[in-house]
């Protein structure tokens, strides 16, 4: 069945204290290749077909209840096509 | 400077219990249209440059420190271009 999946971040102005953490455990580790790590949330919407309407609730969903607009941004929406499952 | 995308979902075989109360959630509030949600994780690695080295580290760090192996698989690893910042 098709997955419809929605990646949400925190917003670039803020901090990211949960990335902040990586950036440090990388680099005490040694990593000194990262400047920045940031970690967001990556949703799978499982529906049993795609059309215009579930992408349009899809997107009214991450804009007001899988995000927090005040804080996140909704980075990208895709629709995966697996056949498999 | 480009950033790397690393993706993190919860194995397919078990329980997503944060997942599982999003689509509760959902089926609450009259969205009966997804038959399952999973929650992941996605974390953006900003670094100078990408070549073979940073992408077989990046891999590495995936497999060992971004995601535990015991409960997730890593998904997909990209690389965004983005010039602007």
């Amino acid at each position: 069945m098709p997955t419809i999946v929605v990646e949400v971040m925190p917003k670039a102005v803020l901090l990211d204290p949960q990335g902040k953490a990586v950036a440090g455990a990388l680099q005490r580790l040694g990593n000194d290749r990262f400047s920045s790590v940031r970690v967001g949330k990556r949703f799978e919407l499982t529906v049993d077909a795609v059309d215009d309407a579930v992408l349009a609730e899809v997107q009214v969903l991450a804009d007001e209840m899988l995000s927090n607009s005040v804080i996140e941004d909704v980075v990208s929406i895709t629709v995966l096509e697996n056949a498999a499952n």
